[in-house]
Parts: C-alpha cells; sequence; structure tokens
C-alpha cells in the first residue's frame, strides 16, 4: 500500500502525477524531451538505458515498464533487451551502446566514479559529447524516478500483459501526464 | 575537467543548462515548483533537505550551494544549517522536520526502504501527505541532480564566497535558467 492517499487502480509514477500534477508536469516534460526528442541515441537505446538503470535500483515499476517501451521501439524479435538486462557486455550490442551502459552504471552506483578511462573508451567506440552527455542524464533521471516511486510505495502491477500495454503505449505516444489523457 | 566540453567559468548545473537548455528547462522549472511553490514546508526546510540528501551523496557543489540557500532563508543566525548537516538528530530543529530528514536519508540510501513505521513517526510528529509526498521528491531529485553534476565532472568552485553568492540568489531570486539572465 502506498504512503499516501493516491487514486486507487492508478500504478506508479502516473499516480504521484494525479496527486501533484505541477510537479508532474516538469517531470514528463523531461522524460519525453530526455527519451524522444533529438539526440544521437535513438528512442530504443535511451529506453535500454532507462531500463537497465532502474534494474539497477531494483525498481520493478520502472524496469518493467521501460524495459516494455525498448522491446516495442526495437521491435525485439531477437530480445535484445533481455540479453541486455542480463549481462549486457555479452548481448548483441554496439560496443558502444557497451561503454554507455558501463557509464550509466557508474553513475547510478556513485556518479563520482565514472573515470576519463571510462569517458575515453565511450570515445573510441565512437561516443559524442551529447551521447555521453544523455547517457549521464537519463542515468540519473531514473535515479530520481524510481526513487520517488519507490520511496511512496506506489502500486506496481504484477501482470505482465500491463507493462506490455505501458511499453506500447510509452513507445507510440511519449510522455503525457495522465491529466491530460 | 568535465568530461564533455562546457562553457569555461561556470559551474555545476548552469554550465550543463547552458549546454542542453531543452533539458535544462524542465530541470530548473522542476526546482523552482518543488522548492519555492505552494508546500506546507518552508522553502527554508526544502533547502535543508536539498542540502543534506546532497551532502549524503557526498555533491560538493549541490550540498554548498543549497546550504547556503537555506542559511540565507533561514537567516542563519543560530547556525542550523550547520549543525544540521553536522547530525540532524541533535540540531534544534522539530520532531517532525526530524523524522522526514529520516525519510529522505532512506530514500537518498533505497528508496525501497522507506517503511510504514518511518512515515507513522513522521505523522506522530504533524506530518501530512504533502509533507511526506514533497519530502521523498526533493530527495530523489537531489539523487538526480546530483549525479547530473557529478557524472559529469562539472567545475566545483572552492571559493566560500562563491556558494554564499549561489544561496543568496537562489534564496531570493529561485530558480532561473541561466540562458535567461
Amino acid at each position: 500500500m502506498a504512503h499516501i492517499s493516491l487514486q486507487d487502480g492508478v500504478p506508479g509514477i502516473r499516480s504521484l502525477v494525479l496527486y501533484r500534477p505541477d510537479t508532474g508536469k516538469p517531470l514528463y516534460e523531461l522524460a519525453q524531451v530526455l527519451l524522444r526528442a533529438d539526440s544521437p541515441l535513438s528512442p530504443g537505446e535511451r529506453e535500454l538505458i532507462a531500463a537497465y538503470v532502474s534494474a539497477q535500483n531494483e525498481c520493478v515499476f520502472c524496469s518493467c515498464s521501460h524495459a516494455a517501451a525498448a522491446r516495442y521501439l526495437y521491435q525485439d524479435e531477437e530480445q535484445i533487451v533481455d540479453l541486455v538486462l542480463a549481462d549486457y557486455q555479452s548481448a548483441p550490442i554496439s560496443d558502444k551502446i557497451k561503454a554507455l551502459l558501463s557509464i550509466a552504471g557508474k553513475v547510478q552506483a556513485d556518479a563520482r566514479t565514472v573515470s576519463e578511462a571510462d569517458v575515453a573508451l565511450a570515445r573510441s567506440c565512437g561516443a559524442s559529447d551529447r551521447d555521453i552527455h544523455d547517457t549521464v542524464l537519463i542515468a540519473a533521471a531514473f535515479c530520481m524516478f524510481n526513487r520517488y516511486v519507490d520511496g511512496l510505495g506506489t502500486s506496481t502491477p504484477s501482470d505482465p500483459d500491463a507493462y506490455r500495454l505501458m511499453g506500447e503505449r510509452m513507445g507510440s505516444l511519449g510522455y503525457v501526464p495522465p491529466v491530460q489523457l
């Protein structure tokens, strides 16, 4: 049960945005611009970073929903998303994305440990300043979203179909605050 | 030195907002609504929570600047802010703020550990749903801001006067993206 009084039947962050729409607005705008607007990283790659960081934080709601969005965007016939979440170093993704996931993992654990060597490795695999910036901000932002959702004990669906539907919505419509729907 | 090319002489998050204004806009809007708009917590109390979480994350830029903003807003003649950062349990603050700082600390470390007992203690000291919500979101948001600033190795001033001036600006003007100044 949630730690504060939230609308019944609304899961995760959506219940919090309905509770306080004025903070929900910049949170959804951040998600939309960071995960969908112009970036050298594809929307699928950005959702993959979001899902990976959320899994490291063991946030069930965010890891399941953003993994579902990544699967939708990757049209995940080869199960790339699940292979990345199991062990990204052996997954069929580019060395650039592996180096960026390594940076994202360091941001999640302790951002001060991102080193010149980590950044040099990513650059040697073709990463630009914007790739590195966007990776760090996505990882940082999900350290917020994960804590917001779990720190208030919001509702976490257990039905995989619920996440599949969320992933389709997030992948097709993007991030629209629930108050506008 | 920063991990990406940022404007010289601009510290911390301000250099990142100049680098990517479209993500900076919702980040500053979030800070403004969360730390300055209507809340049962005063702006000083909210800056204190921000400074405490940033200190737990050992983010020098954010802990020094938000501590300075809290000192400005508290008109800190009794050094409340420094006593809280040294040991909040023995500081001259209300039991409600102590219980909320305890929740903020759990959100920072592992948000899943915020318990019914933590929330019940805060309520017994007078905390409302909104106190608890705003505390959790402030703590979560600074887990993002701290990681964004440190994960990209932004410039961190060492001069205490630089933070005092930042605190005065944050306390009087609030959060205005640097591109608008």
